[in-house]
């Protein structure tokens, strides 16, 4: 949530010169983003984010990840766009950085979605996994279940410094999520970080996509899952059975579910509040003395967790038999 | 240059619903403005900055500030023009903190300014001059020389610390200044700030002025002394004589100089170098450890400052006799 490569304008004026979008009417660095540089410009063919991939982002990626926009926009996905170059290509280096420029897409992230929301969510989701189909690239998800067990190692005995009880909860989970977790579930392309704040409305109207820097090659299902955990749940983090029932209905409106992802669906929601828990839990153990930005609370994902080792089967997340 | 209060979009759509600004449609934190947090918005009548004051602002001064963008962009200056609400009031409150919205204006800041630039900068410095006659309010500038010794005690004998004999230096050049400050200079509002950055430009036209968070009543060439340091130095810090010629001469020809003003010339020069080196110093020496915000290193003003005093008289900033 901050800019951490300085961009002049001279710089910037420079850059533009590759790229067919005329004179640059202004620019404004964006408190936006997983920790990359973001800037939104505008210029004589209109509004633009400029994004400087900083460290965090393996170059390696970025290809798959410009791709996967350029893929996903084609086919009809409201997703950031990437924008060419005189040279036909998106990725270009700015400030020894790689960057590209993608559209801007209009819209505010609502940090408490309704049920309308939740099913427009549903809705882009089902949609999204089925443009998916057929981009030529792939990404492994290193924040699958075989990338859980570094994590617990990382926190170590720290863990019990957040929580009393905390380190010994989560290795008996990953115990059991490693010797239970579904492998033969429909696979393709996921969002993996589709949270409230990586999309956009227009009031009720889902108007954007945003920030594709997890996605990677996974279970469709758990995509939804992930969405479950981050969408549906109250500030006392009791599930909302009717946000639930919304997004799945629309999700399975667009791409139905088969028989195992709904046996897999108490399962699949486990590992992604686990994810969300331990990658949250290492980043609260390694924050830098004085660091501005406060990390988020991995224990929010602990209380979602326990909610799921309870559940019984799908219904529990509102899905209709 | 971070955003220190969050919020959210629901709680900014119900601050809007005091306006007459229709629905929002897009807002990002903006990486701007000095220890502000600055939003740009859209809603459905167009763009505008909101800015939340944190601490560093004082609350009583914002009367003056609000007051005055108003009365200046009444009187053609390109400055952000604060929105009024239903109630007809402009500052408001939002997540706690004091609030208002001012328009949008396009253009970039430029890090070094040409001589075209500088001139453009004269100009408006100028008519911004002319237009603040009349404005009803008044405040005092805090941090012209009687603010000054405070800041030298501040920093006492830490200043050495930034450089060898640096304490000594500022020291003496403030009982020089102390003993010698002109006191009957034509005077009036003066932005006290106008730094490149806090000006917007559409190629070579100026398009805006902004951040009036430092405005004050003062001497009006002590504001052409501020923006002679900021604007009219290279890189290696010597003094572009073009590029103070372009500033003063456009300035003298939309508001003459009187001889005591080209007399003081100088010795203004002198004393806002002292005072952006003051300023600097205070908070080099109280970065908190691990801040991500780096300060403005002081000894750029020790430079510009040591030039200042051997300066005989103001044809050596370009001013044509």
């Amino acid at each position: 949530m901050a800019v951490y490569t300085d961009v002049s304008a001279e710089e910037l004026a420079v850059f533009l010169g590759a790229y067919d979008l005329g004179g640059l009417l202004s620019f404004k660095g964006i408190a936006e983003g997983v920790e990359n540089s973001n800037f939104l410009i505008e210029t004589e063919r209109g509004r633009f984010i400029l994004t400087l991939y900083e460290k965090r982002v393996r170059g390696d990626d970025l290809p798959f990840f410009l791709g996967l926009m350029g893929h996903l926009a084609d086919r009809g996905i409201n997703c950031p766009l990437p924008v060419k170059a005189h040279d036909g290509k998106a990725l270009r280096s700015l400030c020894g950085r790689p960057a590209a420029i993608v559209t801007f897409l209009e819209g505010v992230s609502y940090r408490r979605p309704t049920p309308t929301q939740c099913a427009a969510l549903g809705d882009v989701l089902a949609r999204l996994h089925e443009a998916g189909k057929g981009f030529h690239l792939s990404r492994e998800n290193a924040l699958s279940v075989a990338g859980w067990r570094p994590l617990v190692e990382k926190a170590g005995t720290d863990a019990d410094r957040v929580a009393p009880g905390l380190g010994q909860a989560v290795a008996r989970e990953l115990a059991d999520l490693e010797g239970h977790w579904p492998r033969n579930l429909p696979a393709g392309v996921i969002h993996a970080d589709l949270f409230p704040n990586n999309t956009l409305f227009v009031g009720d109207t889902l108007s954007g996509v945003i920030d594709f820097y997890f996605a990677c090659n996974d279970a469709l299902a758990y995509d939804l899952a992930i969405c479950l955990n981050a969408w549906c749940f109250e500030a006392d983090f009791s599930f909302n059975l009717t946000k639930g029932r919304a997004m799945i209905e629309a999700y399975r409106a667009k791409r139905p579910l088969n028989g195992a992802e709904i046996a897999a669906l108490p399962i699949l929601c486990r590992g992604a509040a686990l994810r969300f828990l331990l990658t949250r839990l290492v980043d609260w153990l390694n924050v830098p003395p004085g660091a501005l930005v406060r990390p988020l609370d991995p224990l929010e994902y602990w209380k979602k967790l326990r909610f799921h080792q309870n559940v019984e089967d799908a219904s529990a997340y509102g899905l209709v038999a």
